[in-house]
């Protein structure tokens, strides 16, 4: 496979571009995208190419274009577009020679760095540039660029400004706007989205220093658009540094006091002039602080590999999991391509709870704690949603966008090759499993943590409303006397309308078996909140109705051959030879091949399905029918979902098959970080880069948390020599340290003794003691 | 200058692009637009670049964006983009080398042409392409591509489809969409203006012919795109012929007859798949031979000049004046730009009565009569916008659009340099002669036609209404007992604020004394239509009204020296040396240098403002008087306005400063047709392009049409040794051949004589008979 990306051995902290081809846009723009969280910016390139795609988030800012489109978060106005023009030469390096090209990613500090020599018409011109998205300080972006000719006087123009042509793939959010331009090269946009009327101002603060002579700047304010154009007469070796300083403010922001307009361009040319004073480089060097104190030195993990990429990977998933995660604001969650593309328009996925939620989990609870809040605040849109079909309780959205929207998942998708016509999206009517997923992710969160403030306050709530979802979902078979659960999209999304879908069942009995025990024990145990759920949900009667139906609920369960049917339907169905469609580098090439319709009846899978299940229940299922199932079903998997691979990689550590485990870690991990050039075109892989996380910690960390007990059982591949990380779990910070010997545990916070399962039994971990364990 | 504009000598008919240059896409763009009034689309190349303005409008089907915005021509999906990519290199003339480039217009047959061998990789391919918009039947667009791979086998992989992701300028005004793929490479789109509600559909039949081995086509529908992948493996010497024919239709449209979304997409559908059945050839060689019929041999103007170019641009500007104008509805007008760009947004200005309307009413008057039913059918709008304003009658608004959309000039505008805000657009409020000049145009149309059917129904209602409006206008002066007309822009828009410009006061006075004759002619002649007009406006107490006004209507008169004063200030204002500023290549360069209130105060003008009132009303000044002003006011002119060059070539003519009137007529031909490679980015200058036939048969041939009487008087420049034409004159077709020693009248169609003003008096042209007229 023909690839730039570039590795350095020696170094997990920096990604390169080691040569730059206009076909490529994509990958770069997406792994290289910068962000905080609250905000995040793909790696367009300082110069324009055709076929970019210059997306600016600020997360959370959902507007909808209009009723046939659904929510979506909208592009903003582009601020790191340069034009720049060298005696009539626009930069451009499909044209010219190249020389000394390097674009780097620092990992550790977030720095996006690129440097090259360009020739052109026989003259030589060397370029650096810098960019950053400050993690100290949330709305503000910086821009470097430094431009030297080496061989010529020179005439260059340089323009600059704040460019709100852009849109999401031709829609465009924002209305025309206020353009101002302040004394001191300080350039202001103020637009509002159009449906959610969010107000948001952009304020560009530009400088350029140079020996050189710059000759008279203007400034044109065109359509949605701003522009500044600098001249300047380079003379031979003469350089020029132009800095551009920008904030971001928006009404949606919690910082800000007062979300009016007029106050929010106040705001920003305030702080953007006071930028100018701090200047570029103590602000890169504040953002670059924090990640060390937030993320590297706060929550340190090393990898031991013989493979530099093991450990860069780790860090790649941090980076980019901090770069999309809005931890600032409990009303926003993670989308499944982060800040990093139009893919998903923005939207929440099950992603968050199973795929990304870990990591918070044992990492950053607090942030965990917001991104489980975020769906008891959208509590309103699923139970609205469950109403609109017919069901009680909390259905939860396929897609969640902000938190009033409820169900986003758009009605129409891709063309089906045989009719001709846009193919029906059914996971917004049908991929139910998500209500248990979040149910599943808050018991979770309060399993680790013990959280009880957020429990009492917010998720026994949820845990209560989705059970009553569910008991109001199943249908009664007569014929069998027994509950069953039709017509449903499970994990594996090539089988639209399955029956009795296995992980569907098993998660809908788990939803409700959980209500079950927590209304026994919250009457027990905690009589004030009790009585509060009580007075909504009549906790007797539903207690009673789940009781009576969960004994009749149907659950797939292994046959004769130790295979749990993945539906009523599936076994039953025509077996296909997959490899001759795996061999090809992108996923969804059997989509070029035959329709929905007939890979549906086809024992065919996307993503893990039965698998996880087994995963997720690990204690219900024996090893035995584990290997079965996997022998049967991963054959039939196309893993044309990136959910898929690293699911596959930690059940295979959990078999002991350490080196298919690590087969499939390479293949989940190279996804986005990897050579493949067009996998990331649309954003990063949200979950994927989560599973990275997952994969080391739970597949050969062998860490879980299960029924509240947390365990380690390491299964470290033969190229690690050494697992280093640490945990919280509840409320006490633990270290680990795992070889293929033994297992080191370190209580750091050390105000209790936590007790920890692993292959010899319960070890109790003491406060400020290491404790040991061979894994002979 | 450096230019790519090729002419040919001998051939007046062929305009070409001799060298690519991607900074110079927006000039061949919009001066090789394609069109046939009712749609037009840019000429785009087939391959993208940066910086490219890839628009198609169907004339009439304004959208408004939203309320900040005002309502504008939306630019449609795109059809002619490809994707060109030869084993892995994207066609991109910046890369490789380009050798035999040319890019050619036919103004005869209205097709595109365009040829060269592209190097790549040390590799040649052969390109040639044709593309046309039918004038025979105006919903079809044809594209045609053939490449050849010269010197070794090529994968070529071509992409074709229909892209609606395009913006105009980053608004979109189209809803998302519903994607059709049909058996026989039949792609359709349909889609809908947001506010406006106007359905659209956009089916393109794609045919391959090749010798060469095609692969499996795929079709893929994105979000507002389908795009079909044609995979070609070319041998050494295989060409591959790829022929896209499109409709487009529209349920705003006057043939159609069911204009829901799904019988507009049958119609379609059926239109692409009989359009494919005919076949590319045969549909370039009916709308070839539909210019030779209705335009080139229909109305032949023959000019012999030493420089091909003056024989060039007026097929140029009648080729653009066919493509601009929507000749077939009268519910719509004449755009500023045309179809060939976003400049203005398709808004009509007076720039349809003063500078495109004379050649309509001479060459086609039914063509006329539709543009000034146009004006008729917006009474509603105007009288509207007068009310708004607290004045009776109809107002004209200074931008027009839709017909009912009244008022359509946007409220901002560019920015101020010494302030940093955008500056207020006052022309919608107070650049008020536009209601004088509706009633000048219906009025010649009138006298030049004789379409009485036409001034019943229609424009004597125009013609007394807006009198209505200027009578309510007016303001008393107590102090000196005169009205005034205060607080207005003259055509001088440089010129905020003026009071009594003499333009506007002269031709206000002009419309309120035409209604006055008018009443009286009406009752005397037209009893029928008086007592119609007399319970609309009660005749007699307006008649009395406007005489009152008008004897006591101010009018600036020639002072001392001769001088008009352009309005109350302006004579006492400081003056400018002009020459520094006027030497730079682009309009507008004064506003680099002072803002809008600076030059207020200052003795500049943008355009013809007093030499216009001069050329209007050239019986009521003496030849000493013009000659006095042209002096006074033309250094002081800037010309910033393309309106302005083609006054003053004509005032000169008639001066009888030949010499000088061809130096102004060089410069106005050249506008969009010279080596200025920046002039025509956002769409050619329609009124500059009427100029062209206007400079021509006004001031050169000397034709005019003065109070009902048609009049010749030549003025033929040193390098014309012959120039011909034909016009209609109260429906007899005189055609006239002029040179410098006499011109020759003869009346084509012969069924009256017709009476011709000339410099030796009154001469009749009797039936069938040419007439010789001598010019010593």
């Amino acid at each position: 496979m023909k690839t730039t990306v570039k590795y350095h051995q020696g170094d997990p902290w920096r990604l390169s571009e080691a040569a730059f081809d206009p076909a490529y846009l994509g990958k770069y723009e997406a792994i290289f995208t910068l962000g905080n969280g609250y905000l995040g910016t793909r790696a367009a390139t300082e110069e324009s190419y055709v076929g970019e795609k210059r997306d600016t988030f600020v997360a959370g800012t959902f507007d909808r274009f209009n009723e046939d489109e659904v929510t979506e978060l909208p592009n903003l106005p582009d601020v790191f577009g340069l034009g720049i023009t060298l005696d009539d030469n626009p930069l451009n390096l499909a044209v010219g020679e190249v020389v000394d090209y390097d674009r780097s990613l620092n990992l550790a500090t977030g720095e996006l760095t690129r440097r090259f020599i360009w020739e052109v018409a026989d003259h030589r011109y060397q370029f650096e540039s810098s960019r950053f998205v400050s993690l100290a300080k949330r709305h503000v972006l910086g821009q470097r660029i430094r431009i030297t000719a080496l061989d010529q006087p020179t005439q260059l123009l340089l323009t600059a400004g704040i460019n709100g042509q852009v849109t999401n793939t031709g829609t465009q959010h924002f209305n025309d706007d206020v353009k101002r331009l302040y004394p001191g090269n300080i350039l202001q946009l103020s637009t509002k989205t159009d449906q959610s009327q969010i107000n948001f101002v952009i304020t560009s603060g530009h400088s350029l220093q140079t020996e050189a002579e710059v000759g008279t700047v203007k400034t044109e304010m065109l359509r949605r658009k701003l522009i500044s154009t600098y001249p300047v007469s380079l003379a031979v070796g003469q350089t020029i540094t132009f800095t551009n300083l920008t904030t971001i403010y928006s009404s949606r922001d919690r910082d800000v006091t007062y979300p009016d307009i007029a106050s929010l361009r106040e705001l920003g040319l305030k702080r953007t002039t006071n930028l100018q004073t701090v200047g570029y480089d103590a602000l890169l060097e504040e953002s670059g602080q924090a990640w060390q104190d937030q993320i590297w030195r706060g929550m340190p993990i090393q990898i031991e590999s013989t493979d530099v990429k093991d450990a860069l990977a780790m860090n790649f998933a941090r980076y980019h999991l901090t770069v999309m995660t809005p931890a600032h604001d409990p009303r926003m969650n993670i989308a499944a391509k982060g800040l990093s593309g139009e893919g998903y328009k923005g939207h929440t996925f099950w992603d968050t709870e199973l795929f990304m939620l870990p990591y918070y989990i044992f990492t950053y609870p607090k942030i965990a704690r917001s991104l489980e809040t975020y769906r008891f605040l959208t509590l309103g849109g699923a139970r609205r949603k469950a109403a609109d079909n017919g069901y009680r309780g909390a259905q939860y959205p396929w897609e969640s966008a902000w938190i009033d929207d409820g169900e986003t998942t758009p009605v129409w998708g891709a063309t089906d090759i045989v009719t001709g016509k846009a193919t029906k999206i059914w996971s917004g009517f049908i991929e139910q499993h998500i209500t248990a997923d979040v149910a599943y992710g808050i018991n979770e969160y309060i399993q680790a943590t013990g959280d009880t403030d957020f429990a009492d306050a917010m998720g026994y709530e949820v845990i209560i409303d989705t059970a009553r979802f569910w008991a109001s979902r199943l249908e009664y078979n007569q014929k069998l006397d027994r509950y069953e659960i039709c017509d449903v999209i499970g994990p594996d999304e090539y089988k639209e309308h399955a029956d009795n879908n296995a992980f569907t069942n098993h998660m809908a009995k788990w939803n409700m078996q959980l209500a079950l025990t927590l209304i026994s024990e919250l009457h027990e145990h905690r009589q004030a909140t009790y009585q509060r759920l009580d007075q909504r949900f009549d906790l007797v009667a539903l207690a009673a109705e789940i009781q009576s139906k969960l004994s009749q609920l149907y659950l797939p369960e292994p046959n004769d051959e130790g295979v749990i049917p993945q539906d009523d339907a599936y076994l039953s169905k025509q077996t296909l030879d997959l490899s001759a469609y795996l061999k090809e580098d992108q996923v969804g090439s059997l989509f070029d091949h035959f329709n929905l319709e007939q890979v549906d009846n086809m024992q065919v899978t996307k993503q893990a399905d039965v698998i996880l299940l087994l995963f997720l229940f690990e204690k219900h299922f024996s090893q035995v029918i584990k290997r079965k199932n996997w022998d049967y079903y991963e054959p039939k998997t196309t893993h044309d979902s990136s959910l898929s691979l690293l699911t596959h990689s930690i059940f295979a550590a959990d078999l002991g098959d350490q080196a298919l485990a690590y087969q499939f870690y390479q293949r989940a991990r190279d996804i986005d970080m990897g050579p493949n050039m067009f996998s990331s075109t649309d954003g990063i892989h949200a979950a994927s880069i989560g599973g990275i996380w997952s994969m080391t910690i739970f597949g050969f960390g062998g860490i879980r948390y299960l029924d509240g007990r947390l365990r380690v059982s390491p299964h470290l591949p033969k190229a690690w020599t050494k697992l280093a990380f640490q945990l919280w779990w509840h409320g006490q910070k633990l270290a680990f340290e795992v070889t293929h010997q033994q297992v080191t545990i370190k209580n750091l916070t050390g105000t209790k003794s936590v007790s920890v399962d692993t292959d010899h039994g319960v070890v109790d971990v003491p406060e400020n003691t290491a404790i040991a364990i061979n894994l002979a």
